[in-house]
């Protein structure tokens, strides 16, 4: 595979935020948003536009108003993935999403990455790591989930949770940096 | 009173979110919004948008741009009721809120809940708790009021609390979960 | 300097927020949100309608999508200064950026407060304390600046973070209160 920086983006090394060719993706994603919505009025019109948008979707793919993604084409959603309004995903890495998934309002998923070295921060160098989700979980409002993590079958993240660290199947989690607080099963 | 979905969603019972009667509710609210959204420019025009789109507003309601309401004739605002930008209330249950309320941006009030069994939850089950805001509360910017909640008057809740249980009056709240700081009174 | 009430605000008393002079100022802040939010499809027009809208702003400012200012021209960005979508800034009183500043998507920064005092506050009384951001500054995802609060530099604020104190260089802060966790250097 050539090392493009769109390669170099997806695979979690450091790359250039203002290749032509990311700019173009990322350009591109925005125009879908729009016409995303625009859609709301007709179903199969909403359809469309959110298969266009994501680069998995399904027929059962809700999206509500107000979304953002980096590019759209690099998050995949299983079946009967639903997000409320204001949902914000930063998918330069993969953002990989299990069946029966829901986002509640303003939920955060980002996998874009900065250097703590201001120096080289300041240089431009950016990097990304994937999100997983596995099937069955919901996501609480206003909840952050952070790059790099992974949240097993049947989580649930409590409104307004930021999630620093893996999540192991069938937890619940809450709070600033987010704890187990239950098991469900 | 006939147990329709939309009698059981506002009684805190299951009820079925694709209703058709429930679905055509929701879509009426985000033409009331987008039209509120569109009526910034002449002060009658975003008051009458106002009360259109809430079940209680007042000629002195204020609402700032990019709310987000799941029904809005559900919340019922008493005098002087100011919301700043970018708010998002689901108000599938009642929400209740005093005179002399301001929110501060971003801030998520929320009814809408899931079971936390998962097969329950993906059979499509909902269900909503209503929330009541006292008299004279300030809500800071960012901060998430769960479902079911009271607050109480003259309650502060800090910017980008979780409030996850009652609130007594005068009390100052702030965290996540959000605990008593102080008392104003 | 006379003692109007805009100059009252800036100087952190207690303004009247339905001044004229204030009035006129917000509205025209959202005029010029409307024509930035309308400009991304045009690289020199995005950057006119970003100068117009900020105090301070050059050519390699760049704010994205949705974002939402009290007035804009009280806020002054230094030298490549990055706000991700969904951004909030009250700017009341003066926000002053420095270089090389990002902040990632829904991050708040606030100048706008109220007395705590319920009465005093139904009065409608407002004051606004200013937030200074030093350079070289990472704010992470959906964290709240409170007002008054500075951040030295190469400060980095983790997501979801609610800082209600000055932070000092090359912290590293997180949690809600944010509290240091390391330093870069």
């Amino acid at each position: 595979m050539e090392m493009t920086e769109w390669n170099k983006m997806l695979g979690g090394e450091y790359y250039d935020a203002f290749d032509p060719y990311i700019l173009k993706a990322r350009k591109l994603a925005k125009d879908h948003i729009a016409e995303l919505q625009r859609s709301y009025d007709d179903e199969k019109t909403r359809i469309d536009a959110t298969k266009k948008l994501l680069g998995t979707a399904h027929d059962d793919t809700y999206i509500e108003r107000n979304v953002y993604f980096d590019y759209g084409i690099n998050t995949h959603v299983g079946k009967r993935f639903y997000a409320n309004a204001n949902v914000v995903i930063l998918d330069c890495a993969r953002v990989d999403i299990g069946d029966n998934v829901m986002f509640g309002p303003a939920v955060q998923i980002y996998t874009a990455s900065h250097p703590l070295d201001p120096e080289t921060r300041n240089s431009g160098a950016e990097f990304a790591k994937p999100v997983r989700i596995g099937n069955s979980v919901w996501i609480g409002g206003g909840a952050i989930i952070l790059p790099g993590v992974t949240l097993g079958d049947n989580v649930i993240v409590g409104a307004g949770s930021v999630v620093t660290k893996d999540v192991p199947d069938n937890a619940i989690v809450g709070g600033n940096p987010a704890k187990i607080i239950k098991y469900v099963k």
